[in-house]
This record gives C-alpha cells, sequence and structure tokens, in this order.
C-alpha cells in the first residue's frame, strides 16, 4: 500500500514531520518521497505546483488521491488505515475530544513559535519593530504556559491527550521539538521538556527525524532570550 | 441529546457560526447556548474561562466534553452522530480527501483575509505599514485566485469539494460571507459569489445567520480597494 505513496518534504518543516510520524505510526514504511531543499527553492518548483498550486510541502499523493494540508493528511491516513499500526483517535467520545483539542491548539503553538524564532525570516527588514515582537515573545510565553497547564494536570508520563501516544502527540511533537533545538530556556517549559525527552527516541519519530538536524545538531538560539 | 449541548458564542465569529452550522446540518437544534459580545470582552469573563483558559468563543459543551477548537467541535459532530442529519465527511477516500483538503485550506483565507480585513484591529496605532498591508492585500488576491480555480474545476453549481454539501462548505462559508458583507469587488472572486448566493438561504446557515449581520446588513468596507 505505501508503495502507492508519495511524499514531497522538506527537512525540518513540522507540517512535512507531522505526516511522517503517522506514515511510521500507521506502518506505511516504504512510501516513496522526495527531500526538497527550502533554501534552493524546490517547493516552488514545477513537479510541486502539478499537485499542489500552493507550491508548499508536504505535498503528499496515494495513487490519484492528493493531500496537501498535513493535518487533512494525518485524518485522512488514520481514517484509511484505521487497524494498521498505533490508534491514533480513539472511538470513545471523550478520548477523542480531547484529541482534536489538542491537535488543533496545536496551530497556536506553531504560529506563535514561529512568530518569534522566525521574526526575521517572515518580517521583511524595514518593517521589524521592537515592540512587534516584544508582543510575540510575551503571547509565546503565555502559550507556553497553557500547554505547562496540561501536562501538569495530565501527570506525569503522559501524553498530550492521556495515557496514549495520539493524533494530538503526532501533530504537536515536531512544533515542541523546536524548543530545546533553538535554545528556549528550560524553565520556560519544564513539563514540555520532559514530555520531549520521553518521546524524542520513540521509533516513529527517530525514523523521521529531521536530516538537517542529524547533521547540525545545534539550531540556531533564536529562543535564547525568551 | 442537543439538550445536553452549550455553546458559547459570539455573532459574525467564523469559528462559531461554523459550529452552529454543523450543529444545525446534524439537526441538533435546540442546543443551548449564550450569545457574548466581543465588545463588552464577555469571552473574557469568568463563565468562558472556566471551561476555556484561552478565554475565546466557540465553547462547546457536551454533556462533560469540552471542545473549544473549531475544526475540532465539527469534526466531533460528525462522528459522533454520524447517521443523523446531512453526512458532512463521506466514507470513499477520494471524496474524503478532497473534503479534507478544502477544510483545512480555509484556515489561509481566513487569516489572509483577517490580515486585510482586520488589519487595523490586529496591528497597534503606530506599527501599522503601507508596506505590511499591500502585501497582506496581494497575499489575499492570490489566494482568491486559486479558490476562483478550484470552483472554476468543479464546475457550475457546485460545493466546495464537489456535488453534495460537506464539512469543507461547513467551516469555509463563514469566511467567504465576509466577502460581500466587507464590500469586496465582486471581479476579485465572481465564482465564489456565485457559490455565496447558492448557499446564504441554506437553512442551516440562514438559521445561524450572524445576529448583528440582520440587525446591521450593511458590513464595513474594509474590503473595497482589493
Amino acid at each position: 500500500m505505501a508503495q502507492s505513496m508519495m511524499l514531497y518534504w522538506a527537512s525540518g518543516s513540522p507540517p512535512c514531520w507531522r505526516v511522517m510520524i503517522a506514515l511510521e505510526e500507521k506502518l506505511l514504511q516504504g512510501y516513496k518521497h522526495k527531500h526538497l531543499s527550502f533554501e534552493k527553492e524546490e517547493h516552488k518548483g514545477e513537479e510541486v505546483k502539478a499537485l499542489n498550486p500552493r507550491g508548499q510541502v508536504p505535498t503528499f499523493k496515494h495513487g490519484d488521491i492528493i493531500l496537501n494540508e498535513s493535518f487533512g493528511a494525518c485524518l485522512y491516513l488514520e481514517n484509511t488505515f484505521k487497524s494498521q499500526g498505533t490508534r491514533l483517535i480513539p472511538d470513545d467520545p471523550a478520548g477523542q475530544a480531547l484529541v482534536y483539542q489538542r491537535m488543533f491548539e496545536t496551530e497556536n503553538l506553531q504560529q506563535k513559535m514561529y512568530d518569534v524564532a522566525f521574526y526575521e525570516w517572515y518580517v521583511p527588514e524595514g518593517e521589524r519593530l521592537e515592540s512587534a515582537l516584544k508582543r510575540n515573545k510575551e503571547n509565546l510565553i503565555t502559550e507556553l504556559k497553557l500547554w505547562e497547564g496540561y501536562l501538569e494536570k495530565m501527570g506525569k508520563g503522559s501524553f498530550l491527550a492521556g495515557k496514549n501516544f495520539t493524533m494530538a502527540d503526532v501533530v504537536c511533537f515536531p512544533v515542541i521539538a523546536y524548543f530545546p533545538r533553538l535554545h528556549c530556556p528550560k524553565e520556560r517549559c519544564p513539563r514540555l521538556m520532559e514530555y520531549y525527552e520521553m518521546l524524542k527516541d520513540r521509533p516513529s519519530i527517530k525514523a523521521s527525524w529531521p536530516l538537517e538536524w542529524l547533521e547540525k545538531p545545534e539550531g540556531q538560539d533564536t529562543l535564547k532570550n525568551l
């Protein structure tokens, strides 16, 4: 089945990484893939654009089916291969609701992390403002406190939505992994860092670890002063 | 069943509106609800914060289950009441994939619309820049072209993901409805405007039409110069 799948991806992109974790968890190893370079703007090339008019990665194809939104691809893989590999979305309504809640809250954490860590990437020179960056930092600190509270409430050794590894972890781990990599002070998110340590060697995560991060284990320090 | 549901909402918020459309489509009329005022900052009050630490709407409760992310609430309602009312996510993999694709692409359209229409709301005075607003407008125009292309390809009279009304329409219609309301020139998105006309009187949409929009049918004209 995996042989009919093709993933265009770039190293370190949380949306790509989450699809790769989902593929691993659903035992779909052996899918075809092409590693593209953001720096060379390969994701803007014709091969991707033919499948994804946004020129973005992930771009994912399963047979004739194209799914380029990472949340959509993850949900599709879970529904299509429900009984294969790890069950990522539970049937019981309360468990399912919590998985969805944390899954979609991840977009807040991701955006707020980007707004600080990649401020200079997103905001052109000449438009950068200390006041905006300061506000972005405050927003990220507030966001981290929420997630710290969730993990605190859930208890030591818990995953994001309870006792089991779920789709909430699939989509959120690649965002959380940026905090240690970009030198976020540990005291800003001690529980997230425990969670990170607990998960970083999970086979699905290790197998999909960003190539660039293996080559250069130290990232920039754009979260150092958070 | 609807009697055990409670929705905190504010008028015109696309995330609230999509949950309300989903509730209507799943025949869950009769749910309890509380209409909050953004202007009075009622969504930041204790009642909401006890259920939703973000102090945001929608805040949605079903029995003891709390789901405050609009995409999550919509998916939960579909899964929990699959055979009730409109089937919003098809089982066939190709149909399902397209619904997910358009559902999650909606976040791009929403964000890019906000970045223009509510620029002054989001960006504090003193930080507003003509160059940034100009870029936001260009991004929104590019985004609209994508959606125009999708509808063009799908053919006249189609919904966003094909011949049937689906979750893609539930989540995206409330965003699309802002374009005519905020005086977007029709020639920027003629097919989206046909789609809007086709859907605006659908019972689920009419029943959940923003109260403020009924009282003041004319919105601001922040998209007039797009």
